[in-house]
C-alpha cells in the first residue's frame, strides 16, 4: 500500500496535501469508526482509479464534481473536491460551469445547492466574486 | 427578458413578492457565484414553464412540492416551494396532503422530512397546527 | 378492508376499473410472489391516503405524476398513474405540463424519460398528437 | 389499532421504548402537522412490515439500515435505525459492517456519511471507538 | 490476487460458482470494455469487504437485497444478489420481506419493481409462488 | 432562436449532426408530444449552457458522462452523450475513465450499467474492444 501511495503523492504534485488534493479528506471522523475503511479509499479510489494514466487528475475532477453536485446526497464530498479540483489546476470558472451545467441534468436544485458549496469553498480560498465574465 | 419577467408578474398576481412566489428564492446566494444563472432560471423554468397556461399556479406548486419531497435532496427549494404554494392559492391542508402522500410513492422518511419542512414554514406563516381537520 | 376498498371505489366513481384508476395495477404479478402485498397496497395508499378528503383524486394523481417521473426509477408506476390521472378527469395538456415541468426540479432526462411514457400512454388511449395548443 | 400495537410491543420485547427500537421515532415533530400520519406509521410499517415473523428484526434492521445508508437523503432516519439496531441486539461490528459495505453499492460518499451517522450514534450510547478487530 | 479470490471461493463455501454466489456476475461483459474492472471488482467489494468476518454473508446478501431494492436503478444487480442471497442460505421467504420492507423506505414503486424482479428469480430457481404463509 | 442555434452549429464544428454531438438526440420523440420542449431544450442547455465559452466542450461532455451515468436512471442520455462525448474529441479511453471512476462516488452497479451502454455505443462507432492499455 505505501508504495501505492507513494506514487499517487508524486503524480499529485505534492506529498503534504495530497489526501486532501485527491478528495479523500471527507471521511475525517469515519476512521474513528472502522480505520481500514481508510485503507480501502485510498486503495481503491486513489490507488486505482484516480491513480490511472488514461484521464488527467484535471478531467477526473471536474467529473467528480458534477457526479457528487448532480447526486445532490453528497454536498460534504462536493465540498472536498471543489478543494481538490482547485488543488490540481483547474479554473474557479471552469468549476463554476460544470456545477451550473447539472441543472440541465439534475435540476436546478441540484445545482442551487451545489452553487451554494462552491460560494464557500471560493470564499475560504480568498477567489473573489462574481468572476470576471469572458 | 424583462417583459417576459413582467408578464409572469401580472401573472403572478403581484409585483413585489413574485420571485418567491414563484419559487425562485432558493438560489439567493448562488447569483453571487454566477449572475447568468439567475437570468437562466428567470428565463427557463419561470419565462418558459410556469408561464404556460395549460396548467394553473396551483396545480404547478403542489406538483413541485411532490416532486421535491420525493427527491429528497432538496430540501431548502421545497421550503420555498411550500411557501410558493400557499401564496398562489393552496390551502396548508392541501400542502400537507400531497407531502404525506409521498410516503407511498418515495418512502416514509421522504415525507417525514418533507413534513418538518412543511411545520417550519406553517410556522413562519402563523398557521396554526394541527389543522383542522375534516 | 371491503369497507374501505368499496368506499373508494364509490369515490373513483365507478367499481370496475377502480384500482387501475387509482393506480394500483402496476404491482399485477408482485401478488403472485406475497399476496399480503396487495391488501397493504390497497389499505394505505389507497383506503388511507387516496380516501382522504382533504386533496381532490385530480390533484392527487398530478402530484404522483409529478412525483414518479421526478424518481426516474419508477416508470412502470408512472404508467399507471398517466393513465389513472386521466381516468380521474385531468386533461391531457396538465398530464403533459407536469411531466414538462420535472425538467426544473429534476433535469431533463427525468422529463423526456416521462414523456416518452406520456406519449405511449396516449397512443393507447387514442389521444392524438400533438396536443391543440393554447 | 390498539391491539396491534400491543402485540408489536410484546414482539420488540419492552413496552416503553418501542417506538424507538422499531424506528417510528424520527417523524417525532411530524405529527404535530398531522396526527394521522403518525397512525399510518404504525400501521402500515409496524403493525404490517415488522411485525411479519417470516424475517427476524434483527435481519429487519440491518436491511434498513442499510437501505436509508443507501439512499442518502434519509440521514436523520438511518440515525434513529442505528439505534434500533443495536437495541434490537446487532452488535455495533455488524452495523459497521453494512454501512461501509453501501459503499459498494452506493458509492463511498453515502458510507462515508452514514458512518458519520453511525459515530454519533455509538458516542451517545456509549460504544468505544474502534470497535475491536477481529 | 489470486490468493485473495482462493481465500473468498472457500469462505463462501464451494469454488465453481462463487462469483455468483458473492454478486459480481452482473458485471458480465463490462470486463470486455476494460478489463482491469473485474479485478477491482474483485480487490474490493470481494476482497476486502465480503471476506470480512464481523458480518455473516447471509446478512451481507440481504443488507444487499435491501440497498439494491431501495436505489431502484440497480435491478440487474439485485437480480444477481437475490441468487446470491439464496445460493448463501437465506431462505425464499427472507428475501421477500426485505424486499416488500423496502415500500416502508422507499416507496411502493421500489418495492414493486423489486418483487418483480424476485418473481423471475425464483421462477428460474424452481421456487413455487406463493410461499407457505406461517 | 435559429441565429443561436447556428452559433452553437459553428462551436460544435459541424452543421449536420451537431444535434446529436451536443446530446439533444435523446428526446427524439418527446416533440410528438410537445414541440415546445424542442425550444425550450435547445434554448436553455444550448442555446445557455453549452454555448458559454468558460468550458470546452470536452470537459462538459465528460461532465455530463459522469453526471448521467452516476444518477442512475437516466441511460438512454447516458448513450447520446457518450456519442456526444466521442464526437466531440474525446478519446474512448477517457470516456470509460470517467464511467468507471462512478463506481467511487455513486457504487458499482451505476458505473457496470454505465460500462454496458459504453460497451454498445463502441460497438456500434467501430471501436475495438478491449482498449488499448497505456
Amino acid at each position: 500500500m505505501f508504495n501505492e501511495l507513494r506514487a499517487l503523492h508524486t503524480r499529485c504534485g505534492h506529498a503534504g496535501r495530497s489526501r486532501w488534493a485527491c478528495g479523500a479528506g471527507s471521511g475525517g471522523r469515519a476512521w474513528q469508526v472502522v480505520p481500514d475503511f481508510a485503507r480501502y479509499l485510498v486503495e481503491f479510489p486513489f490507488g486505482d482509479i484516480y491513480a490511472r494514466k488514461a484521464l488527467g487528475l484535471r478531467e477526473r475532477e471536474l467529473a467528480t464534481v458534477a457526479a457528487l453536485c448532480a447526486l445532490g446526497n453528497a454536498l460534504p464530498q462536493l465540498r472536498v473536491h471543489v478543494h481538490a479540483a482547485l488543488h490540481v489546476g483547474c479554473k474557479p470558472a471552469e468549476v463554476v460551469e460544470v456545477v451550473m451545467q447539472m441543472a440541465v441534468y439534475a435540476g436546478f436544485p441540484a445545482a442551487l445547492n451545489g452553487l451554494s458549496v462552491v460560494r464557500e469553498v471560493f470564499a475560504e480560498s480568498g477567489i473573489q466574486l462574481p468572476l470576471p465574465q469572458d
